[in-house]
This record gives structure tokens, sequence and C-alpha cells, in this order.
């Protein structure tokens, strides 16, 4: 058994190289979601699957299930996470939890046992928002509840066409996912494993390899949030005569960030982040006071109460900031997913593996989205690990060593040896 | 002599709708410093000032001056301002206190009278700093007191090319202006009068045709600054490891606004201006702690204490947002401009003028900067007149009323007329 588990690692560990390969977008890799980077991961991940002699079949939104079937074919435990990526993001940030779900799927071939219930690694689509700017799509798509309208109202930022036809594209079937077919009935599913890399520092700094994950925070974005003014003359214009947009959202955000600071210390859970600020590059002069600002804010919090109070207190600062400047603000577009607890069972499982093999790990939070909320939300026990990770994600420096990497295939392979 | 002057005001009117014509950029007029903008409308004035039998010449940087010459040809009374304009700029902006020279220059031709000392009109180049970031180009070159590193270290935003090369490019002499030759001694010239639309709207709102301008105000500018801090997951980094610019930036902006509101209630004389701000549309994402912003800040005062305080300001807060957020600012290049003081007796004829021809008047500051603060920095007697101006200016929407405009330039005759 330990022999086929290392062997499944070094399937794993070749498949990482290989992805790296063919994806390479520099610096770093690009998965584009439902475009060429995407699908040259799926196939990677489909033919290796298919060479293991897995069960392989695809959704209608192109989400891809690997499947040891077990002696009960009506009930069976998922190993997910998604196989986009960020533009010029890393290897490892979704990639990670199928290559460890194949590793652990491959180790049980070899020691050709049947499992009591199926067992299935999925390769989920469209996880990164940066492509489409809707969250978790391809896991929406899975169970039958992704919004029919998403499908031709969002457009990919950078082709400007639709979901539904970058699905049909892809020789995918929108016309199912519009009728909210469900491919993973929630009731059938014993527990769904998303393994993943830490996008923050803690396990590292820690010099821990494992997190064992409590809930994934819920968010709101206004991604196209933006201040109107009036364009005037920098020495000419009085302050009193000013409707300067960069003033007013520099009092916004810094305004806000006061607020975080007091969040934390009252210990609410609270990320708040403005990463994308910009007056008009068609307009704006070092000697004009600027008419207009772009922006784009993202507020997450583990708890929903939390969420709205954020809210309330950005919308009251907005009109404080309206009337004592003379600026209007308009947030733009919403877009909001709900916070998610993990299932207290499975995380205990989890726990117990990660001890019984003397692997250091800790529990904690996920401050990032990831599709187990999707699954969580759904009713679905869900559970998460995280691999320690250098240089946070969505950047090419992402740095896991494949030590932890092995550590969390092993532990994982025990938790799903346990559905026994 | 009335009729004179109701000719030269027609003419002059004639030549703003010409200039506009030729010189379209829609939307606005585009006069490009040292292109070919700039070149329609020296050409369009030179052309009508031969035609009035005017003595027309040009000096090394291209600046033109249209003569009537006087009993006593070694000293001079000179009415200038730039012809080049922003950007799609509006039409009045520098070629009004040119055209009205004009009128004026008109007006003494017709009466066939020969002043006492020379009555110049000076077309300037290259005022405006957003085609070369340098202020002052042409008034400087004609001074002698143009830095001869400006020639091959400035560079014209768009086209990339130095000024030394578009100067050579346009028929003109870098050479000469580098060896620093003065073309105007400044003890031969008895007063420099730039006659410039309002770039606020102070006249516009007390319903005043023209301010008789006491003093012009300074500057220290940093247009490439940066703050520089670290790229990091918006969700899974937390307050307290984010290396934040945004947040750092906007804590500035912020600071210092709240900053200038104290010091105009203590009377200071500020205007602060952040007319630019930017992520970097390369790296950020509304998922992401942003790790660089740049920005471009513009700081003026009538006074040269003011203007030292401010920048301490700046640099004493940036050190501390250092500290406290773990990212660093770099202002990047400085330039700066002296404040001026408009001559006392000159003013004081100026409004003697105005009110002798019962013209609505009021004494004021420029906000804005101007030929006539290099005039004045070089110890000549110089005076400024506004004319009220809708809209601002710096834009197609600038908006002089052609009756305003007949009584600013009755008020410079008379002016004129009284030097004998």
């Amino acid at each position: 058994m330990r022999n086929a588990l290392d062997d499944g690692i070094y399937l794993a560990e070749s498949l990482f190289r290989r992805l790296a390969e063919e994806t390479a977008d520099p610096p770093g890799v690009s998965r584009d979601a439902y475009g060429p980077g995407e699908r040259r991961a799926h196939e990677l991940v489909r033919d290796e699957a298919a060479g293991l002699g897995l069960e392989v079949t695809t959704d209608p939104a192109g989400n891809l299930f690997a499947t040891i079937p077990g002696r009960d074919r009506s009930r069976r435990v998922i190993m997910g996470s998604h196989l986009d990526s960020v533009p010029h993001g890393g290897n490892y940030d979704g990639a990670a939890g199928v290559l460890a779900g194949l590793a652990v799927l491959a180790a049980l071939r070899s020691a050709r046992a049947t499992p009591p219930l199926d067992v299935t690694v999925m390769g989920i689509r469209a996880e990164e928002s940066t492509w489409f700017p809707y969250s978790y799509i391809g896991s929406k798509a899975a169970l039958g509840i992704l919004d029919p309208d998403v499908l031709d109202q969002v457009r990919r930022n950078d082709t400007g066409r639709t979901l539904a036809d970058h699905m049909a594209g892809e020789g995918f079937d929108p016309v199912s996912v519009r009728r909210g077919e469900t491919w993973i009935v929630p009731s059938s599913v014993a527990a769904y494993l998303e393994m993943h890399i830490e996008q923050g520092p803690v396990l590292e700094r820690e010099q821990v390899s494992l997190g064992i994950v409590t809930g994934i925070r819920g968010s709101f974005r206004y991604r196209s949030g933006r201040c109107m003014g009036e364009y005037a003359h920098s020495g000419a214009t009085l302050r009193t005569d000013r409707k300067d947009t960069v003033a007013a959202t520099a009092q916004l955000i810094a305004a806000l960030n006061d607020d975080w600071e007091r969040w934390d210390e009252e210990g609410r859970d609270v990320a708040l982040t403005f990463g994308i600020l910009s007056t008009n590059p068609e307009a704006h002069a070092f000697s004009k006071v600027s008419g207009e600002v772009s922006f784009a804010l993202d507020v997450r919090s583990l708890d929903i109460p939390t969420l709205k109070l954020v809210e309330r207190r950005i919308k009251s600062l907005a009109t404080a900031i309206e009337v004592q400047r003379g600026v209007s603000f308009d947030l733009g577009l919403r877009t909001e997913s709900a916070p998610a607890t993990m299932d207290i069972g499975l995380r205990q499982r989890l726990e117990e593996s990660a001890r019984t093999l003397g692997v250091s790990h800790r529990v904690m939070a996920s401050g990032a989205g990831h599709d187990a909320a999707v699954f969580a939300g759904a009713g679905i026990p869900a559970v998460m690990l995280f691999v320690r990770n250098a240089h946070g994600s969505h950047n090419p420096e992402e740095s896991m060593d494949m030590t932890d990497f092995a550590a969390a295939v092993r532990t994982m392979h025990d938790f799903i040896v346990g559905f026994s």
C-alpha cells in the first residue's frame, strides 16, 4: 500500500510538471476558464485518469469526473478542486487538489480494492472569477443551481463573449445548464473534500504542513464602482469649489481601513480590499482635479451579520462624502457569495488522519472562497485541507513543497479509506 | 480712435474663429508645443501682424514678436501670452492674450501714432506643461534662463523626442538657446502685461468682467510618484500581513486633504491636487491587494514658506505611513516654479484704466501659473489681467464672452497709451 501511494504521488508530481509546461504563459501559467488553457489542463487529467482505468465522464458544463466504482454505486465521496488559474498565475492553485485526488485514486486502483462507495475526483470549471466576473460557475452548474441569466449576461473579460458562447465553443451544453439539470444529487454525496494550497502565509509562518478548515468566508463585491465629480484646473479652483473624486474616494478608502482596525479589535472577521483604483487615463492630468475615479471593492467575512454591517457602513460613508464633496458614488454591479461552515464530523476525521500519520497541522478559517462553499451551501458535508505554500497565490511565485503535498495526499488517502 | 479699437477687436474675433478651425482636434483644439498645432497658431498671428505692417521677429526658441517701433527703441512694453494649448483644450487659454495685444497694436497702427517706446506683442512657445513636463519653456528661453539640461533631458510626452529635437524640427535654434542667449534684456522692458482668461469661477460667480492680478502661485510637483508594497490575495491575507498600497496612498491623500482644510482656516494659501492615481492595470485585480500605486501631486501657493511647510508635511506623513503599512513611497522627479508678485505700480495703472472706462473689475490672486511669473522673477515689472470665463480652462467648454474680451482690450489699450 505504501508503495502504491508513493507511485501516486510520483504520478502527480510528473503531472504538475506537464501542466506547467503545457499551460505556460510567462510569467507563470494561464488556464483560462472555458478557453485553451483550462481545456489543456482537463485533457491532461482526463487522459491520465483514463490510463489508470478510471470511469471518466463530463457533465454538461464541462466538469470532469474520474471515478473508482464502489460496491454501493448510489453514494460517493468526491475529492474536487478547479483546473482554471488566474492569468499568469501559479501552477498549484486549484490543480493541486485535483492531482492529489488522482494520486489517491491511483493508489486505490493499485491496491485493487473495491471501495464501499464510489470515490470520484472532480476537476471543476471556471472557479477563478477573473475570467468571468462571477464566482463558482462550474460547481454551481454541476449542482443545477447556476442562475440561468448568468449564461447570457456574464461575459469573459478579455474576449467579451458570453459564458454560454464559451461553453458551447468548448463543446459543452449550455442549454442543459440553463435548464438547471442536476449532475450531482446532494443526497448522494457522503463527503466533498477539497485540498487547496493556503493562499496566505499562516502555515508557512508557523511551520505547519496542513490546515484543516473550519469555514469559508462569504463576500460581496463591487467590481466596477465609480465616483463622479468635476474636472477642474488644479491651480485656479478653490478647495470649496472642487468636486474632487480622488479626495472623495481616498476619504472613503481611508475611513473604511480605519473601521477595519476597529472591527479587528472587536473580534469581527473582516477582509476589505480596494484592489483596483484609477483616475481616467483618457482625461486625467497632473494639473487637473479629477472628475472621475473607478474602483473595485471586495469585502469578505465568515459571518453574514458582519457582511451586512460593513455594507451599511460603506453606504453611509459614501452618502456623507457625497454631501461633503459634491461628488456621487455609483457602486455598480454587486455580486456576492455566502459564507460556509465545514462539516464538523469530517473535520474531526481529517484531523484524526493527520494525527495518526504524524503530519503537523492546525485548524484555521479560509479567508479565500472555494467551491467547497457551494457544496456546503447545497447541504453536502464538505471539508477542506490547506497545504502550506510560500509567496501567496494568484502569482507565478506560488511555492508548495512536495513533502507537504505528499503529507496531504497521505492524509486524504487515510481519510478516504476510512469511508468503509 | 474708438473706431480703430473696434476694428482691432473685430480682427481678433475673426482670428479666434480661424484659430479654432485650423487647430481643431475634436473635442476642442490641440496646439501642441513645438508641433503642428502651435506652428499653425504662430503662422496665423505672424501673417496677420505682417499684414498690419508690424515689425515681426522670431527668437531662437521660436517665440514670436510683433512690434510697433517707438521713438525710443531701447525700451519697450510687452503684451504677451502663449499660443500652445493642452490637448483637446479650449480656444481662449493663451491665445486670448496674444490676440488682445494684436487688437491694441492694430488700433495704434490705425491711429498712425509713434509711441514713446516700442510696443510689442509676444506669442510665447510651450507654456502648457502637458506636452513637455516642464514649465515656462518659451519665456525662460527668451530671457536666457532656461536650464540647458532641459533641452536634452525633457521629452515630449507623446512623441518621446527631446525638446531640442522638437525645436530644431520646427526650424529654431536649440544651440543658441543652450548657450543662454538673452533675447529680452530685462532692464529694457518697462512693463510686461499678460491678459488671460480666468481659469476658475470667481469672476463668473461674482459677475465681474476683469480681474487685476496681485500675484501668481508657485508650485512644486511630483508627476510620477509611486507607492510600492506587495500583491497579495484579498481573502487570505490578514490585515496585519498586508502591504496595501491603495490603503497607504488613500491615507496620505485623505490626511493631506484634512490638513488643507486646516491651512485654509489658518488663512494659508494652498492648492493641493492628486490629479492622477492608479493601480497597475497589468497586475491589479479586484481580488488582489495592490502591490503598487502611481500618482501625481501638484501643490501650489502664493508664498514660499507655505510651499515648504506642505512639502515637509507630505514627507513626514509618507514616512509615518511607510512604517505603519510596510510600504515605501517614491515621490519621483520633482519640478517647481517660484511664486511671483505683480508690480504694484502697474496694477494701480490697470485699475485706473478699468475704472476710467467703467469696466467692472476686482483684485485677485492667480491660482494658476503663467509666463508673467517668469518675467516678474527676472526683475521685469509685470502685471496680469484676467477675463471672466465660464466652465474653467483646459477643456473645450472654455467660454469667454466677446463683450468681456472687448472690455479687456479697451483697458489694455488705455494702459498702453498711458506709457507716454
